[in-house]
């Protein structure tokens, strides 16, 4: 699908989705990152793979660390943000628990470029991506604090273990590990976000049948998805 | 701790545990590849961090490449001989799958690098490393059938869902990822074998205790270690 850039001189017509010249840039910069590898990636590669100069890449973007920081914390963002939502919610405990992994799994599973496969990349560690850093550590304390409230609604009177709490965003991630494999096999297979959400529910000592927090799950993110248009 | 080489004319005192020059290079590349980046490190920077010349890192490995493939083949060899060995014993399923996921998140979290860090890099996927990308298949496949057969133990009526029997395969490699988050914040965190392997067979539908299979596993786990020896 091509379509020409609106309004602003450009050596080629538009090849890449996005509504503006930084979406192309970042979708450029995702494709080489996950398939290339950050390192091997140069600011002048994604330049011509968008079709513009380096120079008109360095307006939008200072570096190629300000790439992969915008690149990573996109992919937190949508999760956080429906985290905060839920926390508001009236919904049990176990209800807003299954549906921030089902969420968050199923953007992870249909997000164009897998780039969770970068959160292990050496180079994170460095201060400059502390910022990124920060929001995916908010986003994993959201799960455990969801994570605890479903522990204490699925059994009360049970002694708190918190290492257990951590595992349904642990368990969330996975979903990048699995499609890293797909991909490497030349598959696609996608991980199911209901099987993921199942699992973390049962992780925390759910034992009964899930059909009723799926149900429920589902209505939510149709409200949810209605909200944000 | 300092040894002097055996009988091998060395530039500098051995530095580096290992037995031989050769487990010296790899406990070198395994530093860093996982704390540079594989792409940053040349063959010489690893032959300048053992203190030996890089003709003679030559001598063990033809390129860094082979060198990859040498640590990751050793991050699966013990699980798969591990998973080999319970396939033949009288166990349970379900103890079997608990032993295996409890071993196998242990030597992950144990282990001197995390190079389980370095499964996602693109470069894996060429055919090089096809070797190493077999075996892994080979141990998620064990993992696989010990999941199946655990589910038919746990609930002999219900209808098999495959997709959940992948499930404790990529829960234990959270280890990595726990760990690797651990190293960003400066802590040393190491998450527990034994919440994993709860975790694993509770999303196989177990919903008793689970201190059998563990003081089983416990067991196992002494008996098999004194064979190795």
């Amino acid at each position: 699908m091509t379509t020409t850039g609106a309004g602003r001189p450009r050596l080629s017509t538009r090849k890449r989705p996005g509504a503006t010249a930084r979406d192309e840039i970042l979708d450029a910069a995702a494709e080489l990152f996950t398939t290339g590898g950050f390192t091997s990636t140069s600011t002048r590669m994604i330049a011509d793979a968008v079709g513009i100069r380096q120079a008109s890449l360095y307006h939008h973007f200072a570096n190629k660390d300000d790439l992969l920081t915008a690149l990573l914390v996109g992919t937190v963002t949508s999760p956080l943000t429906f985290a905060e939502d839920m926390r508001e919610s009236p919904e049990p405990a176990a209800v807003r628990m299954y549906a921030l992994t089902w969420f968050d799994a199923q953007q992870l599973a249909n997000s164009r470029w897998n780039l969770g496969a970068l959160y292990l990349l050496p180079e994170l560690r460095t201060e400059r991506f502390e910022p990124f850093r920060a929001q995916r550590g908010t986003l994993m304390d959201l799960y455990t604090a969801f994570a605890r409230d479903a522990l204490v609604q699925i059994n009360p009177d049970a002694e708190l273990d918190l290492r257990i709490a951590q595992l349904p965003f642990r368990l969330v991630e996975t979903v990048i590990n699995t499609r890293s494999d797909a991909e490497a096999e030349g598959s696609s297979a996608s991980p199911s976000p209901e099987v993921i959400a199942d699992a973390s529910i049962r992780i925390l000592g759910w034992t009964g049948s899930t059909t009723e927090l799926a149900s429920r799950t589902t209505a939510l993110l149709d409200e949810y998805s209605g909200g944000q248009r």
